[in-house]
């Protein structure tokens, strides 16, 4: 018989795929460079040239069997290598290789953590604004996901109402900064208040609480500010990464996750994400892929124009009467709406094709997501429709 | 707290690892051009010089933007079009494109297969000898792998044990033609009698038994026969399929499961994929990989040479006394031991550098697997370790 719960889970259709699918479609009609579709978070620079350099670069000079063969079961050794060589020099940690574990992305990377340090029944707990896939990578271990609600003057962390949600059912918490949607960062101040109420907490329920910390927006910072590294501040983090933003590959399907050392089960955490791989028949993602990002673990794309964007549409949409928390970092800005519900606010923009995603999937109302992962061309030409949009409609 | 399900997996190594680790090492002592490795799976042949032409063709021809974007959840239209097509012109099938659902490999292709049609408690029927990593594989869903006892006169499937076994519990069964470890290749009317039986035991028990197919040796049939698709004879049959050993790509992690649309329910299943892809953070294999295999998917590596060491260790076995079944494809050979504990026998095989896999944990007592793709030059010189090994022990 067929699977009732994965069949259920159809029809559900996400809000941002759908609005992405109105913004093409509307493409067709009037042409897509005059719909501006802030919807979906796709990189919009390319992969530097080095990348592709290095993939020809394998392909000539390893033998295909070696090149193309299976990756040991926790990983290709010259990616984990440089992964914790990396970070040690970046972040002042100390890693040994066999701390890292690579996998699909940040998605694949929370999906282990979880089933690493959760049982079905626990509770997790998020802080709002939150990435709505969260949903199912908790819902599916069987874990239940918990929302803390956002400090919307900030966008750091309502510690007052995480400590009231940390009760003993609490075995995990997943943060993620910068942050999608508010393109928060937070801030060592809100790291290490939140490091010292776990550790509180964990004396107080009797158990440990983990951190996991989703970082794939971590290389776009904006004002030459660098990214307070969460496992820094707590010894019992593990750290999920992706080259999805930093090096434009989503498609890829290439992360890591990496568990701080000093909380003394780092390698057998490793090791158990080579069982959970084996249950899921993942295997680790490509071994091309694996040793091509190895070697430019260090780059970025050409990430400046996400700042750029910022700045404008920053600057315009204050100008005009929003509010908004200024980002520190990632590629979206996330305003208050010029109507309560979010939801109405983003069906009037269509009307001057704009397409936003309002913010009830974030798990905070009368917001709503700009995505400025496009054109430097077509943010400024937006400008002009928003004009439009809030003198004719409010 | 630390999973106790994924942690209590450590420690449990798998037998065939253990034996390519030792044959890594005794490599390291007398040179590993002088030991016998017939331990592992992994092809010796390399992928078509074309498949290296078309990765570098669309590095050079597509926008990197584009071409290292996020694949659509259920997969490139591109890479379904493809399969689809080469399967129905191969097999006189009807797939339609969205039947087609990309996975990593054959393994990611199973586990998602088994969370599609089956729920925890459920049995899964198998059919001994089987590939021993399908216990990670079903157990890690909650349903439970029952194994159906060899026929060893054929390696084909004994139908009376079959039928016993299919009690109203069984919602699955999972099937391995070509074979590993026996190289067996299921006839036609093995599968006429399979369909017919699961069809019956469908009406008796009330509800639907699905058909797994695991087809990773699809390709490597011998004496230019072709190898019969199990979807052709059963309506209710997902084909699990990997480019590991057809392109010699295992570490690449790129396959996928067809369902059968004569079974009403393709596209749904196909869609149901998309969501357990999203519960372990997964999101399709590699972009790149898929629209790389798609142009080659009716390619194969030079795999004559499994054929050529085929016949000569079936014939120097069987003229040295052993007992065993003639492949009619993979890259194994799974002769009856020399004594009733197979373990004791690879262990005397070990003296004369034989690394030779024990039968028991593919379901299977007193059998041993040679995996021979290898060398054939390190064939030939293992002939006459075989006669030094069986002439002083035996």
């Amino acid at each position: 018989m067929i699977s009732e719960q994965y069949r259920s889970m159809l029809g559900g259709k996400s809000v941002i795929r759908e609005l992405s699918e109105y913004a093409t479609a509307r493409g067709k009609e009037i042409g897509y460079d005059n719909v501006f579709d802030f919807s979906l978070g796709n990189p919009s620079v390319p992969v530097p040239q080095a990348f592709h350099d290095k993939i020809v670069e394998l392909l000539r000079t390893r033998g295909p069997v070696e090149l193309h063969g299976y990756s040991p079961s926790l990983g290709l050794p010259e990616f984990k290598e440089k992964i914790a060589a990396s970070l040690n020099r970046r972040f002042g940690m100390r890693y040994a290789p066999e701390d890292i574990f690579p996998t699909s992305g940040a998605a694949g990377a929370i999906a282990h953590a979880l089933r690493l340090v959760t049982a079905p029944g626990d509770e997790v707990l998020t802080v709002a604004p939150f990435f709505p896939e969260y949903h199912p990578y908790v819902d599916l271990t069987g874990a239940r996901l918990r929302v803390v609600p956002a400090d919307t003057t900030a966008f750091q962390i309502d510690m007052d109402a995480m400590e009231r949600m940390l009760t003993p059912a609490v075995h995990a918490v997943l943060v993620n900064s910068p942050n999608n949607p508010s393109g928060a960062v937070y801030s060592e101040e809100t790291l290490r208040r939140l490091a010292g109420l776990l550790a509180a907490k964990e004396r107080a329920v009797g158990h440990e609480i983990w951190l996991i910390s989703d970082e794939p927006y971590r290389e776009i910072a904006f004002g030459g500010a660098s990214v307070p590294y969460p496992s820094r501040f707590y010894p019992r983090t593990i750290s999920c990464y992706s080259f999805s933003k930093s090096l434009s590959l989503p498609g890829e399907r290439i992360g890591y996750l990496a568990v701080n050392p000093e909380s003394g089960v780092s390698q057998t955490l490793v090791a158990m994400c080579g069982q959970i791989s084996r249950g899921i028949g993942h295997n680790c993602p490509s071994s091309l892929m694996q040793l091509a990002v190895a070697d430019c673990c260090e780059m970025t794309s050409d990430l400046s124009v996400y700042e750029r964007n910022m700045n404008v549409l920053y600057a315009a949409l204050t100008e005009l009467g929003f509010e908004a928390v200024r980002p520190g970092g990632t590629f979206y800005l996330f305003p208050r709406a010029l109507e309560e519900d979010a939801v109405a606010f983003c069906k009037k923009a269509l009307r001057y094709d704009l397409v936003l995603v309002p913010s009830d999937s974030f798990g905070v109302p009368g917001h709503f997501r700009i995505a400025y992962c496009i054109d430097e061309g077509k943010v400024e030409r937006s400008l002009d429709a928003f004009r439009r949009f809030v003198r004719a409609e409010y």
